[in-house]
């Protein structure tokens, strides 16, 4: 068994790696971290993991692991990373820390200098970067909204089918906004209510739009919304190709760009993907795939923002660092209804 | 007082010109027709209006209104307003069969043959048609997508500020959906799902071109999304300035074309409108009004699809028509939270 | 016009006296404090007001009003109204503060020292003391749960038809719970969850039960729920008849009590209240009047926590108190659906 | 392998059979029916299965299985299961039609003459006659209800520790109403409220009180709600100890019962059950064990009514039926949040 330390493991992104890796019969967890919770059994933070661990929170850590996800704040990342790989280890990081890089674009969006520019991560995402994944030493786990947005938009920019104009708009289930309760994520105010946030200046917008230009040309115009569901993504895509084509053509390039890929599922033209189908588990589901009068060309993909966008992904990644079969652990079927 | 009569009013319309017109203090509704309901008491079928009304729903109708609503499908209210017409009787039909002038395009998107091509209603929108809706013996009442959309719009248009490519991604509670349960408004279906539909061709992406198109030039790109909330659009519009512009003068063209207007609410710069604002009233809130680096300007409108989008516009088209106050019987505050 | 003063305006209680005498056409609400949000109009803290007064949050309080609300929090309310009272003032305090007449039990059940022993606040529910409500001036305003429960079992306590055991099973939304956020209230803990809370120990369960006790014997088994729902509380009455009744005969038992109240509708014996049916009025409806095989009479009722549980009934209060209309602002009727 | 069939797969139980049957490792799905969507591949209803096997709904069914699952409605079960019985094959039934050994009790409650009254299905519930179902060749799979319900009072009854007045008051999720959309679960009517329903004649009300019969003396006064909730069942017991008990007295009464079952978590005294906790697991959590002033226990249980209630619990019993471990193919961790 390979042994697993996940840092700040008392979140819903910690909550989420645990709940995976408890059943994933090659991996075994033998640390999780929490100061605020420390001495207590995961359980009691984690209400659904009773009667499957014994482990609980700890605040120290020793160098024992063949894996540490680091599902800590960003700003944080950047302090605890560092040593970790010095002391040699192999670290799959969820925070935004390593994602880009070009460090202004990191500095300018979330407003905090840099502190470990010597580091490079490989960005996350198996379906754009398996190989580089499988031998590096530090994995930046992709954003929620990115992974369902670069997965649903790359094979039409590698193409280059489109203009470079691509709206992005997202509605994410709460569960994103993390454990904390603040204003937005209050049921009064969301319960019935479907709010955008940081409109034009999401963090999530420049890490879409500097992968999709590593492929060809992109203007990534984005904004998310809130809506109340607990998990999923619903990410619409507004783009508009340079000449006509014929929508079965566009599925079929998105058929064989993710052929051999375990974990995306191509819908019909006009399907749409539901979040029922992927929730609790590590699907992308991209369908739409239709053309308005106008020439628009509407695609849609669905995620679970902890599975897939989060914590299922990053598993996933796990399992190519480790050189296991990629869908290790990741059996868990979409919840619906 | 002046008399009232509905046509078609035990769906969620009928119920909420009742909800309405019994506390309006000018008008009375002497009849309320519905064949599946015929003479039980109103507050059978819309339970809020227990020990507010004496009257029962009938299937007769007589001639003795100064405004007849018809709350009938799309397909019905061609076969129903003629012959109110013919009687002398002024109409406000909530139905999509009068918004178009022209029919190709209506039986192109309704599918089906029109059958009364010599009438001409007043596109009921006060904002834009207050004087002809004054005058006019039938008003068609707009859709909910449109009533969100066109005001929101509408200022840029006019304008000349944008170019014509106008995507509006639009999120809508269920009750749009009216009162007969479907697979997509079962709870387990859509309780925890965004579920877009006529994602390309939806009858009121017409609607909302052809009022644009009477200001300016428009190619209009719009897909709803059914979210799990009961009341409410929350509509995003994603259009692109032809030049530089401050999102301050943006907002400051809006201040001035509804300065006068009674439920047209201008937001600040940056500020979201909320469904709950506007939940249960007849106001329409419009924000946003924020650049992306890209140079996307975004808007948001919020309404309350039953009330500005549907029945409290109408009533608002009805006291145009019958010279009173335009805000009577209009003056409930959003129900937040 | 009246004068009516605010003092902790910003939360929803405070939102929801606004949003009611905004339209009440004989007060005016002169004063609203927070000293939160000083100085800010108080659209910036509820949305919905926009357009609809001018006034802003202010710190600073005078003693010119006919009337005025305290909105503070239990342990607050007892320190502010004995210097209003003194000053001459009437006052509806909407807090635990002044509900109990034996100190005791409210040091017990709200964990603090009475500090103002000697101000005796009458029971605000007009239904049972309207006449003591007009003449006094410090009105204590029921909690949410008793509203909707005292009313709902007072007449078979008074009959003395019933076992003493009353189980009282309530489900309430989460605007109950204040505008503060919290764990409970964050969307993604209670967005698909039922969460008892203070199961056999809420502070509501002692104010029912003192009131029961007053027209007859009753044991209180009070447990709260809250559910995804912004508005309402939905109490389930499990009581025990003592000998064979007709559950027709109860129900006129209850026609009867109520006859002359304007807010209280009898449903039919099996008919369910509906939340909608009372959201965002001053309604409770009251439904049920089942039998069971084993002899068990389950009663319902329906009421928005924010009006007749709390801002709407204060209201009325009001209006007893200053001898006009006692439903005067109180016209909005039932959000349905 | 062992070969599983399923007459009825394409509403909710029949999909969640298949969501648990697809990942077990030592059975195979080679059958399942549906006549409304004969030939269709599953995914086509289930859109979660999509990618995750290539059967398709059929008519016909042969009779070469080691377990067939009937997910047909009560009513038809009676038809279906007496052929398969008598071709020797195993039979887990999903309906109400085998659960109660009085069928005048069915007749009574479920309206229509019974069947198949040579038929005797023992009742399912694994940790009430486990050895029983190893042994059977007709298992009567619980109601939902009565899973979460039986399993939450039965230590109590059986230990005669309480009076037989035992109040169930369930919350449940919509997708216990099944695929088929009705007024009832149909957005904007249930959700933002919660409705009782068949309020002292519910089905599952007599299920309930013939299994805690068998233990010990006991009078059910049961009512359910609908929440707007997808899945899970919250139900609140309320019951009346004879004597003085200490409430960690009673959990460890239920400590001792269940210590060996796989699948019931018992909570501390005061902890509520989530149903995030078990969402899309077999587990049931209870919790609650809490004493009022006036002398109510109260007792809380948490399932998802799919599951435990329903299909997981279901597979369960196959695993007994075949002699494989009893947890094989339900090691799905609750999705919380």
């Amino acid at each position: 068994m390979y042994k697993v330390g996940i840092v700040g493991a008392s979140g819903y992104t910690g909550g989420e790696l645990l709940r995976i890796l408890l059943i994933h019969k090659e991996v075994e967890v033998t640390t999780a971290t929490s100061r605020q919770f420390e001495g207590k059994p995961i359980h009691k933070v984690h209400p659904h993991l009773k009667k499957l661990s014994d482990i609980s929170f700890t605040s120290s850590f020793n160098s024992d692991y063949d894996i540490v996800f680091t599902a800590t704040p960003h700003g944080t990342s950047m302090n605890v990373v560092p040593d970790l790989i010095k002391d040699g280890l192999r670290v799959i990081d969820l925070s935004g820390d390593f994602r880009f890089e070009d460090f202004k674009v990191y500095e300018k969006y979330y407003g905090i200098e840099h502190k470990a520019k010597d580091l490079k991560g490989i960005y996350g995402l198996p379906e754009l970067y398996r190989d580089e994944i499988r031998d590096t030493n530090l994995v930046a786990n992709p954003g929620c909204f990115p992974a369902g947005a670069i997965l649903g938009i790359f094979p039409l920019v590698k193409k280059r089918l489109i203009e470079e104009k691509i709206i992005i708009d997202s509605k994410t289930g709460t569960s994103g906004a993390g454990v904390v309760p603040s204003k937005r994520t209050h049921h009064p105010e969301c319960g019935e209510d479907v709010i955008p946030y940081n409109i034009t200046h999401h963090r999530h917008m420049p890490e879409i739009e500097k992968e999709l230009r590593k492929f060809g040309s992109a203007k990534v115009h984005f904004t998310p919304h809130l809506v109340p569901i607990i998990r999923g993504i619903l990410t619409t895509i507004h783009v508009f190709p340079k000449k006509d084509v014929d929508p079965e053509d566009v599925r079929e390039i998105y058929m064989r760009f993710y052929e051999r890929e375990r974990f995306v599922r191509i819908l019909e033209c006009g399907e749409i993907p539901k979040l029922s189908a992927v929730r609790g588990s590590n699907y992308i589901d991209i369908g739409g795939f239709s053309l308005d009068e106008n020439n628009r060309l509407v695609i849609f993909t669905s995620i679970d923002n902890l599975v897939k966008g989060g914590s299922g992904n990053a598993v996933q990644n796990m399992n190519l660092m480790l050189d296991i079969e990629e869908d290790t652990g990741l059996g868990s079927i979409g919840l619906h209804p």
